[in-house]
């Protein structure tokens, strides 16, 4: 059974990049896109089901590839703390950062922390994401991180959204493990990462690379247990400093390095020679006030394909609107918003090892876009958050 | 007939100033608050209808207190166009900038202007806006500004929301107007205000005092014409450089003084004295990545009252949320969680002349509220975009 949406334009990003037709016609067959291009060109033939979309242009629907959508309290108090003028020192001292968010989702049961993350994951589907990766790495034991790897499969069952389970293990240093920095990377690589993918929990395996986190040597040992393990690899890398975390992402093919502000020219070139996918996150980058852009101009000169994603997590970005990000990747780190689109499109979906399925309206793809009113796509990173009218389709069903 | 809300908290911003209470109880009668306080302390009462909140967290509904809701068109080409590396020379000199805005919105009729507004007020309203106010100012001419403060009215009794319609004629130079602003100046006080006003559109009278837009003599004449019409005044102030316009607009007594980047502490001290409102607008900072931070020590020293608003414009802050204004009035300004919740709730309600009737949960107001499922006040500044759960009650009845 073939449907039919007309009356519309599209921007498709076939083939990888920002392409756009006028008055376009969709026909999809149960899932996926069974043909797509010019209304004027539409094949002959019988639709059952014709969908007028009142002439909206049609993007992909958005790919939020590196969140933190688990997890148990938030920080709001802390936020409010530091514009009372309480230093971070002061709030480490008194256990909070990142300590307090792995105390409350180590305390948390499982539906609790389905339940919160449900809230925020519909916020980030009712802005048209269909597609969204979901870390752990708020458990930092073995019991923890299943039960947030368990949480976010079923996240993915519970809730028309396409979720990618992506394991976060080396996150931080959990408190049982203080100055033991090297066991608790060989726990990670000797039980937990072992115990996790046989369960199915893992799609990807992910590491925090930073001087206050784990070195490129660290990192390096759990890369390589992905690798046994038959798992593709990620990595937050030269978000503070520059410790070539990027280069070794490179060096083992990894989807993305992600955040990437102090990466150097030779970074980018590993990653353009890997198709290691550039994750940029401003809403930590707006969050935190840095003042240290990612190097676009490297980034661009070498095709590092780009990505934008929402970073949603209670400390540095609790951002709930990808759309949002959007404009921050625009008015912070000067995207144009054809780029950023394709980064929370295209780019998304190769940063998830799915651009052969997702992220782009061809032929053969699965049926997931989004039909927006505005007047023409860069409305999707210009208005400052709020919410825009649309109908969003996923797996060639329209959802609401 | 009374209706009891229960099983919340409520940040009540009584008195003028941030307080809560734990576990309260609200008793509504008709449109207004008849009672609120700690439950445990609720008159013994027939209470035909009782609503549990669940445990939410009880605020005034927000009020946005300087937009431009109202406008032909939008900008977001432009905005692609400055990303892409065009000069706003360029852009202006091919016809962009407000002027395009001023053509779009005198070419739109009503009810396109109607629609347009419509739907990004809707927007404003799905984060808890209750009162909204709205400015003329891209019609600069007396038709056109009619047609805007009427569409402003239409909205106010379409939708269910409280709408203030302010008449900002002394906008920016109509083209017609080339090198003769006083000329202009002069048409808006002897036709245009007198006329708009006795046709009972206007509630507040607007000006811009900028070097590239009125001089403060010129806004003094739009002031004393309003005056003698029996209008509030407001002001568009040192949003570029430093012309005092809000010691002029404290000098008529001006509602409040907005934007305020370059104010000095004697204009602080003027608005203080009085009674004018800063209004920070700190979408319009954002957007056009400003450094120059209004004086907010100044401000808090001489206890001048601060609102926060959306500002909502195609040009320089296409926001559609108040909730994301909070969260860049803390990020950007350095306002505290508190200081910007009573900035789009109290202090928003004295910008627009309400203070007596809205903007604070006291028995005799308005019931206007909204319960958000949230953990603390400080969460409204501290999600990033999005859509937070939420139930909103405005005249005492509950919208959706
Ligand atoms: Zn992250
Ligand atoms: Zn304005």
């Amino acid at each position: 059974m073939k449907t039919l949406w007309q009356n519309c334009h599209a921007a498709t990003m076939a083939q990888g990049v920002y392409s756009s037709i006028e008055d376009a016609a969709i026909v999809t067959q149960g899932e996926h896109i069974h043909w797509i291009g010019p209304r004027a060109e539409l094949p002959t033939g019988d639709y059952p089901t014709v969908n007028d979309l009142n002439g909206a242009w049609v993007t992909p629907g958005l790919i939020d590839c590196h969140t933190h959508t688990v997890f148990g309290g938030n920080r709001s108090g802390e936020f409010e703390q530091r514009l009372q003028g309480v230093s971070y020192a002061e709030i480490a001292a008194a256990g909070g950062g990142i300590a307090s968010t792995v105390r409350a989702t180590r305390a948390a049961s499982e539906d609790e922390l389905f339940a919160s993350a449900a809230k925020r994951l519909k916020s980030l589907m009712r802005d048209g994401v269909t597609t969204v990766e979901i870390k752990s790495g708020y458990g930092l034991d073995l019991a923890s991180e299943r039960k947030m790897l368990r949480v976010i499969r079923r996240l993915g069952t519970e809730l028309p959204v396409s979720v990618r389970s992506t394991c976060l293990a080396a996150h931080a240093l959990p408190p049982e493990y203080k100055d033991r920095a090297d066991d608790y990377i060989e726990h990670i690589c000797s039980e937990m990462l072992p115990a996790l993918a046989a369960e199915g929990l893992v799609d990807a395996v992910d590491a925090f690379c930073e001087y206050l986190a784990f070195s490129p040597e660290q990192v390096e040992r759990v890369f390589l247990t992905a690798q046994r393990l038959g798992l593709p690899v990620k990595l937050h890398a030269e978000q503070l400093s520059s410790l070539n975390g990027s280069s070794l992402a490179a060096r083992y093919q990894a989807l993305s390095a992600d955040h990437l502000e102090f990466m150097t020219e030779d970074d980018a070139k590993a990653m353009a020679a890997s198709g290691t996918v550039a994750v940029l996150l401003p809403g930590a980058f707006y969050f935190l006030r840095e003042t240290q852009l990612p190097p676009m101009d490297a980034l661009r000169k070498h095709g590092v394909k780009i990505a934008v994603a929402s970073d949603l997590n209670p400390g540095t970005s609790p951002a709930l609107s990808l759309r949002l990000m959007l404009n921050m990747a625009c008015t912070c780190l000067r995207l144009t918003p054809e780029e950023a689109l394709a980064g929370a499109t295209i780019h998304a979906a190769q940063a998830l090892g799915m651009a052969d399925t997702h992220g782009s309206l061809e032929a053969g793809k699965v049926a997931d876009f989004v039909a927006w009113h505005i007047d023409r796509p860069a409305d999707l990173a210009y208005w400052l958050g709020g919410d825009l009218e649309k109908r969003v389709v996923r797996h060639g069903v329209e959802i609401d």
